[in-house]
């Protein structure tokens, strides 16, 4: 990496330069700089030279960065205003309903400013349209079905999109179940409604729907609404007054109720967008395919909206699997299916997308990390509920100083937030658009405890790639409930417990006698109690000569005789207790897509000519094999080297085809392919020598054809960077012909 | 590779001791006797050193197997008798019911013959009931949703069977994709109807099923048919003649119409078995599971019963993405899902599978295939039609005589089933337990012009594993009348040709006013005429003075002043055709239920001790660690190791477990880890070493630490085989304790 130290005082210049007095824009900066501390980029280095290259971000910083704070500053005051607000709410202990009605409103004000942070920041620079069609073209993927029609929500990956798919899968295996020992698990996408009904997803997986009353087309609610307001916005004649309600509305559509957005619709009186009929009222559509499994179309079966359930119901397997020890992580690679009432925004919101989950089960009251100390100074973006509600943006903080200031409530959090971030950048990921977001409070489900979503800005927006949440026992709790099996694990006690037991054993004879076959039931009563409840009983038959009991609706009267209550001791090796769950939760369309927008660029000087500069590892073949002329000379070394490369599992794509070689550069560079292989007049002479080139640098060495495939792998591995290539042949001079 | 050359030896003494002069044993003695062929041993050494071990077959042959001949004999000359008739009737062109009726009873006949083969040679030797026990305690895979009573024809893949899963696929795309170079995708699994419409699967992807009409449970009609038969059979009292018409019944059951079947319920007053109620008639059930896609429940989707039409719906983009050329291969690996009625027999029969699919597109008049000499020389099993129709048992014979003598109908067809072969042997199947078996006319799809499967003899019988068809070019067609588009590709002309044509061109102003809004459809029609319908028209009018035309049953008269018939030459350089397709298609469950079959073994002189002899390869982790004692200088190593197995991405697993290195042993042997690392006391001594064992063999190296990670990772790719390793390093005395 022989430009590093020359660029880190560069940088390092003008941001000091660029420190203006400002709080968050001075936060923005140090960020920045800070990402420059050696350790992590040599932590990076070593897996992805590309990525520290990616850091050397001075050259972005323009007293425009400065213009924008300034239009920033009065909505990071309204944050923090409405943010105090909820605090002080929450201290006084408030109504529910005003501490609702107040975060409803600190959301939209965060919104709002991060609305314009986005606008104002992505420099309008970003041509998606001229990605997507570059995505299309080249087959990255397409709407399935096109052939037909298309169905909205379903994309297919073309061979590009495949590969780099693949590759990426693959990191994904090495980067955590093998570097992690995760025990990987495959379970069915089809399941049956009782897993869903216990999970919660049956009753609650759901989004607002409205519905043409005429012709029975629907549309998503709150998607609906915000078209109509967004239209009326439209019209330069409205009040201020307005102006301001309906952007009001439009920052709160996620958090209406069924019956508030149903005024909401009458009040602005909506209606279908192309017949102008009336609306149902909104409903609940819940957004998981259903089917039935067999052939009797008694067994509700639904297409699984998260791989996570397959784990939980295969929780007692697993921890078999690891002779009974605590903590391990499963983890599955998988498909899941969400019936999208409107799916939009390409593959960031689909019907069928793949998944990586991993549920990581511990002990509650231990939620440290035995390599938590590998990742603590890892200097990643944090944007933690504090900032939220004052209006601050993200921070640059490292892990080990999130966790020791609470802001990371546990270790373990922290290191899988850790590694999500490590593999991002591995994959692609810019670190300058890559964020941890903290939920607040109330996004969280009730159950977790602590949660984090990894997410990319996109010309979409900052969109959630990952989510990081401790779950606690939430899952195993619910299918322990739902099919009465303990889903517990057992750690031994620090020193064996001896315990004071109270039992109430029936005298079977008299009972059985008493009350015949209703017998039963009590004693399974009796059986079950608490030591309290035994105390209890026992009080009561002392003082009052009988106890009455309500079991099951039935009543029991109990004579002395009936019953004795022992009490004894046993001693207590080990306890049980259900595992919390740590769950990172990857979006493999929603990590691509935005490794593609992190990584489109165009050549200086030609706008025309655009290429991916992503990784070599996730790049959907390593390296192109351009002869300059279809001569039998040159193709039999095309031939070899393409047999080399087969042999060592190399992808390549030999091309060729007509055009200038430049041409064929070009066509190379704009499906990602990190390296290329020319092969000469000058080839012919022994020992064979070909060029080899540099997507991103354009930069050519001179290297032997026997070298090929080890230097092609060391790259494609990140054995080696193309500064070693460079430095160990001679540079090839040749001019690269464009057109 | 030591031993080759004597085993080899030996082999061949005993072989050429053992052969008779009966032709089919022959036949059978000659398969294994010339699988010694040098040029398939050394591909096989050089893809997996086991496999070559495995063709020491030698001491399977006793003369039990000229006893099982003897009984054979006549079932074999049955089945030539009604194979000869079935000639005979065809080439009478007799009825096509008699010919029906003649297949029908030589399926039969051909199936007493297999279950007969099949139970005399599988020896009796194989306990599924252990294997199976062992592939759950150990979570290779287990019935889905167990936690919740289990849902038949569902599997969740286990940590050890998801890693075997992996390895297979990964090796897949590199035998494949990658080698081949053929372009990956991954289409969606939901589709909606129009494309299953085309397919046929709509209308034909049926299976028959009758309804207990009380309770509403679903039966398989065959699978009850014959269980009831079964159970008259089980009657010691019936007669001859009862017996025999319930063994054709059976026999028949496949090829029975809904009619037939309903007949045989009917007579045989079959009823629902637990509650003896009333069946109803037998009704086509569609295997397909089906969805809704969207909120407004009008856009029926199905979960497609196969990869294939994924593929097929996106050709024009593939063939685009090939830059137009042929032939090229599109592949798919991904999940497909079949509603069976009743599932059974394990991974072999269930509801949602993985499959690898590959469409080899290219020009119906050249079905060459430029790499088909690298396959010639493979000797392969081969069960062609002329055999099953003579009652010969499979053959060995090169895919390059095949090809020859006509019994593979194309060098394409040919090509892939070496790849196949190749493929199977890699990933653990025996090949002494492998067959392709060619369909006969009656099997193959109406469009298929020639049809092999890859069968696996397991304890289920025969099992296809891969169907490899040449499906000519039925299903772009179906695709391309379904949609009004041209699903074709071009091929320059030899030569440019020049054509003749003759064009109808109307004179649009008397031709509007004569026939006013009409005259469009009449136009279109003009200019859609084929030349000698053109020519027709001409000769019509110039005799009769006008030209009566029907379109959409409208009728046109047309008068000379309203057309004129011009004549021209054009000068073409392309042909448009539309592509024939090759389709290797691979079941991945069934696969790997047959490597476990054939690669599950007992350790001599001790039954309880079972082990899976698979490839290195597949196998889930590709190495244990095994310290002997949990001191700190010992985990230190066990720790060292570990880590640089990680970094290798070598997946590997430390077993500090109590209980005696035999029984450690025994336990990862158990999951089929080939190669198992001890830490012993001995180790802590610099330079460390460790000892290596092969798990196969039992026997044992000594081996510097610094050089595992190499050695482990050449064994698992196939670069070094454990005689190497022995070669290398001092061989390791200690014993293995086994209790």
């Amino acid at each position: 990496m022989n430009s590093f130290p020359k660029q880190f005082t560069r940088t390092l210049v003008k941001l000091v330069r660029l420190q203006s007095g400002r709080n968050s824009f001075h936060t923005k900066v140090t960020y920045f700089a800070s990402t420059w501390g050696s350790k992590q980029r040599d932590a990076l280095k070593a897996v992805k030279p590309w990525a520290v290259k990616n850091y050397d971000v001075a050259e972005d910083f323009t007293m425009a960065d400065i213009n924008i704070e300034e239009v920033l500053a009065p909505l990071r005051a309204r944050v923090k205003e409405q943010g105090d607000l909820v605090r002080k709410l929450k201290e006084e202990k408030a109504d529910e309903i005003d501490i609702k009605k107040a975060v409803v409103e600190l959301k939209a004000r965060k919104k709002a400013l991060e609305d314009k942070e986005v606008a104002l920041t992505s420099g309008g620079k970003f041509d998606r349209v001229k990605m997507e069609d570059t995505l299309k073209r080249r087959f990255f993927y397409d709407q399935s079905f096109a052939l037909y029609g298309g169905i909205s929500g379903l994309y297919d990956y073309g061979p590009v999109g495949c590969a780099i798919k693949a590759n990426f899968l693959q990191l994904w295996r090495n980067h955590f179940i093998i570097e992690e020992g995760m025990l990987e698990i495959d379970a069915t996408m089809l399941t049956p409604e009782p897993v869903f009904k216990a999970s919660g997803h049956v009753d609650r997986f759901t989004d607002f729907m409205v519905k043409d009353v005429k012709n029975g087309e629907c549309f998503r609610a709150d998607h609906l609404l915000e078209a109509h307001l967004e239209k009326l916005l439209g019209d330069k004649k409205i009040t201020d007054a307005l102006r301001n309600e309906y952007d009001t509305v439009i920052a709160q559509l996620d958090n209406f109720s069924k019956e508030e957005l149903g005024n909401l619709f009458k009040k602005y009186n909506v209606k279908s967008p192309l017949t102008n009929n009336d609306l149902s009222d909104p409903h609940e559509f819940n957004l998981m395919f259903v089917t039935n499994i067999g052939p009797a179309g008694n067994v509700v079966g639904y297409l699984r909206p998260e791989t996570a359930q397959g784990i939980f119901v295969n929780f007692k397997r697993l921890l078999e699997f690891n002779q009974g020890r605590l903590p391990f992580a499963a983890a599955q690679i998988g498909t899941s299916f969400r019936n999208e009432i409107s799916p939009r925004s390409g593959l960031i919101r689909v019907r069928e997308f793949q998944m990586c989950e991993i549920e990581h089960f511990i002990d509650p009251t231990d939620k440290s990390h035995h390599k938590f100390s590998s990742i603590t100074d890892l200097n990643v973006a944090l944007f933690p509920v504090n900032n939220q509600m004052t209006g601050k943006s993200a921070q640059l903080m490292t892990l080990g100083d999130a966790v020791k200031q609470g802001i990371i409530k546990s270790e373990v959090v922290a290191y899988f937030m850790g590694r999500i971030y490590q593999f991002l950048i591995k994959v692609g990921v810019d670190p300058k658009k890559f964020r941890f977001r903290q939920h607040l409070d109330n996004e969280m489900a009730h159950y977790a405890c602590d949660c984090w979503d990894a997410e990319c800005k996109t010309s979409y927006g900052w969109v959630e790639c990952v989510g990081c949440a401790d779950r606690s026992c939430y899952d195993l709790s619910q299918h322990a409930a739902a099919t009465k099996t303990a889903l517990t694990a057992e750690k031994p006690l620090p020193e064996p417990k001896t315990v004071d037991l109270v039992e109430v054993a029936p005298q079977k004879g008299v009972v059985g006698k008493a009350f015949k076959k209703e017998a039963k039931v009590l004693m399974e009563h009796l059986a079950k109690m608490s030591n309290e409840e035994a105390e209890a009983l026992d009080k009561t038959m002392q003082e009052k000569g009988e106890v009455t009991l309500q079991v099951n609706s039935q009543s029991f009267t109990l004579k002395p005789e009936m019953v004795t209550v022992k009490r004894y001791q046993k001693t207590m090796h080990v306890e049980e207790f259900t595992p919390s769950v740590i769950e990172p939760s990857f979006g493999v369309g929603r990590i691509l897509y935005s490794t593609f927008e992190h990584n489109f660029k165009v050549r200086e000087g030609d706008e025309q000519r655009t290429y991916f500069s992503l990784p070599a590892a996730v790049a959907p073949y390593k390296c192109s094999v351009l002869p300059l002329s279809n001569k039998a000379e040159l193709t039999d070394i095309v031939k070899q080297i393409a047999t080399d490369l087969t042999y060592a599992n190399i992808s390549h794509k030999v091309d060729s085809g007509s055009g200038s070689i430049g041409r064929r550069y070009a066509r190379t560079d704009e499906i990602a392919i990190p390296y290329g292989i020319t092969v000469d007049f000058d080839s012919v002479k022994e020992p064979h020598t070909v060029t080899l080139r540099d997507r991103d640098s354009m930069e050519q060495v001179r290297a032997p054809v026997t070298d090929l495939t080890a230097v092609i792998s060391d790259l494609a591995t990140g054995k080696t960077t193309w500064a070693d290539v460079q430095s160990k042949y001679p540079r090839f001079e040749g001019q690269e012909v464009t057109k």
